[in-house]
């Protein structure tokens, strides 16, 4: 069986190392701190001593890291995969990472006969820890079909969308419509609360129509509930929000939208409510109106 | 059986008073031009000479017209229902029209011993010729239970959403959810658009999980096909978000969504597109960003 | 000397009545409530018992009242101005009210022989008394030559700019840029603060070059002063604002400055202080970013 | 004399350099290309080698680069101005970057004994060649003093606004401030196109009282004339907005207006006309609402 490594055993990679573990591949793992790497270990990955080391042992490698520059570290950077790993394997980016620094890496390690997928996922740690994720892929037809027992160990949903960057760009225009979508929910709520509605009542009635999103049956009933725990925090979002808009102004595309949103998050960044749940937008309008959802009409 | 009355033969009103002699209520009928009220009178409705007169022969008098002060006309002015109606009657308003004229209609109504509920509909001509509208009733509970059998025969979901007005708010939640989808759905599939990005796999994707909703599933397929015909019509959208942003103003609740939705509505209307569908916003951000969507990348 | 009547004796009104009579002009007065026309007829003005009753007494009458109703009611209604004017006098309205409204009575009165200039100022009560208002007048040129030594007693700079409604309309774009450069020095006063910024070299830095703006200047050490008192009142402007979003809306013209303002505004005036300055948009966004303005760095 | 370097001989820093050479200073030069140096050689420049060249002949080093990356390569790079900086030396940053850039530049320059100042300037290649730009300087006082002679012989209305990263932000609410009020003037323009107003009586009549900006005086005849010649080109207004924003990002800061202007010059980059003055932001807005500014009312 393919021998696989995996980079990066955060709240998302510790649930997909596990899937492919129970999945029978022979895991290799590194992490930047030692922690994570030593619970897999014990559960049966081997230790790899560095990200060159892992790529050595491995047929594909898997990272998923927090952001660009930890990409282009563990990849590129001294010690990193380019180093160690062999002709002909595979590198699959799990992470949410700009667009063309993607293809800039797939360059660098094509240079080297390495292969890559960019492939970021959607479904949060629940899904990451139930194997059901979202999975976008992006880059050659021959690779992801070499890739896909591995990912389908990790998601449910599992698409191959274009060629490197691919998986990447669909992943904003998903963010850039989970934000809208978030957006039209808080304002639609703010709207109901201060007309001294029944927030419940409205929610069911116009959550099976037109008016319906995913967002607004899964994140209305617990802004109603006033929960924020995350599903996805805030600190996320807006850092995946940012690549959109940088993406947008590459492309002179106007995000009057999603720049809007972005502005109210940063409100709520500053009042430390990053690791609250992107639902949380809701407070920021709340701010300005003056006006709290869920509490009784006066 | 009840008899009713049905003022406004409009696009919607004929499928509505169609589906309720099918089953099988005795129903006086009477439009502001001729046309219609023949060719239901053909159907076997009875032709009323005005709203009073109409009001004089029926228990239930439902009115589905075009506006607040169409409502006001039919309802209050001369030769209007107040003229004609019995006291214990009941008018059902299912025009979607101001929710604060609608608390004052309610209460002119009422010194006349005539009840009154506000149910506006959503579901479009389609909904309405298939009897499968939502409505979303205000009023008194005692009255919705009364209109409950006439209502079944043109809608599928209906909801007792409140008092006196509380329809029309929630309809008014329900536009302002639809248009900021648009907007959301609008700038993503510009964003996939502009990133060279295959369209039909990027809605395929996206589509399933947290970044889905009504119109993305809906009409996101007709944007790809550039088919503007309308399930809703961009000229009754904006009347409606009028209505949204007036009492938004009334309430000192921002909407900063919405206004943008509704400044570039207006310049679709100034184009002469007003009769295309509500999904036909993503032109206006097309105009902004010299980008076609659906076009072939270039 | 030309006899000449002044109807709606308010803030504005008052100022500008004296004026005339300073002038040395015949004046005849009328105002909805009695205190304001018993304190001019103390000063030598005439108290007329209803505006068609001044009318009647006047060649040249104007009126300085608060909205498009108002100016509606005392020119056209029962026992207004249209009832008692002789051919060939002229109404000069110095309310700011629609550009639409001010045609059709233009109209209106036309058909009586009676002329009409729209004549809305600016430059606040302050102007009204000292004599120095900026009058935008629309209207036929030879209306606007009778009108000149009238004008005269009671603005400093004085503008005919085009036919009947496009004094409202030149006033109107006053206000979008009025409101607009509020919104550039709210957001960069918001900044300037946030940075750690000394608020007063900076307002004396960036004021007297490409950055400066009349709002800057004057308003800009109100805000550091926290001072808001009104030059002129967040009502009034949202007033204005309005009328300027409804007509943009009439000729599809999109306003994505001025609606923001516009939404602003509102939450403040819900939080009851629609009668602090226009500068105290600021106050908006403060609540937004959790900063006050002015307040010694953290 | 004062011995002076100066890097960067661009359309600024030529008219800069000039006028210090006039002012009697000795002056060294440096760019990046060779053609200005040989150019500025000619009129008693003396050419440097490098940047480390020449700050080891000067006392005071005057930087004035493209952007963030290009003042950390002369001064921090190789050959850079740190590898052959006297201790105790002055060197000026006069191009528009990061505050917080700034602030590492002068700690790493600190570390070795050389001050810093940073002195960003408005008015462009006309001011510069002029010599009346405004200075917005940050640092320490004595170094300011130190460097005021030198400043002076470049501008005319010169500030110490605080220390180290204060001039940076101080240009940056410079130009928050200069992209509102083209906003605020291309709206209501706009506006006066639609409604048919004559523009130029429209721009005298609005351009003196409470509506006035430098923007308005300045651009406004330009916008009518269709004069789309830079003062400032879009280009770089959009690359400090970026700035602007990424600060404002930081601290948590809305920056509505600032993002929507952003989004509109995106929108006018990619049409190719990223090289027009900063007033032909109203382009956007013409797109948008199919109107030509400028243009016979149709």
């Amino acid at each position: 069986m393919t021998t696989v490594g995996f980079i990066g055993l955060g709240i998302m990679g510790r649930g997909m190392a596990r899937n492919l573990i129970k999945a029978g591949f022979e895991l290799h793992v590194w992490n930047r701190t030692a922690g994570p790497t030593t619970e897999l270990a014990a559960e049966g990955a081997v230790a790899a001593a560095s990200p060159a080391d892992l790529a050595a042992q491995c047929e594909i490698v898997i990272a998923c890291v927090s952001n660009t520059e930890a990409v282009q570290a563990v990849l590129l950077g001294p010690s990193g995969v380019i180093e160690g790993a062999r002709a002909g394997s595979l590198v699959i980016d799990m992470s949410t990472i700009s667009p063309s620094a993607t293809r800039e890496i797939a360059a660098r390690l094509g240079e080297r006969g390495v292969h890559m997928l960019d492939a970021p996922v959607s479904g949060g740690s629940e899904g990451a820890a139930r194997g059901t994720l979202t999975i976008m892929a992006g880059g050659p037809p021959e690779q992801f079909a070499r890739a896909l027992p591995v990912l389908q160990a990790m998601g449910k949903n599992i698409f191959h969308v274009g060629d490197h960057g691919a998986g990447q760009l669909v992943k904003l225009v998903n963010q850039i419509l989970v934000v809208g979508n978030a957006l039209a929910m808080s304002e639609a709520l703010l709207f109901a609360q201060a007309a001294g509605l029944d927030l419940r009542k409205t929610l069911e009635t116009v959550s099976s129509g037109a008016a319906g999103s995913w967002m607004l049956s899964n994140r209305g009933p617990k802004i109603l509930a006033r929960d924020w725990r995350p599903g996805f925090m805030i600190d996320l979002q807006q850092k995946d929000l940012r690549l959109a808009l940088a993406a947008a102004d590459e492309m002179g595309i106007p995000m009057l939208c999603t720049s809007l949103v972005s502005n109210l998050y940063s409100t709520l960044q500053a009042e430390g409510l990053g690791r609250e749940g992107n639902h949380a937008l809701i407070k920021a309008l709340e701010k300005l109106a003056g006006v709290e959802v869920g509490a009784q009409p006066g």
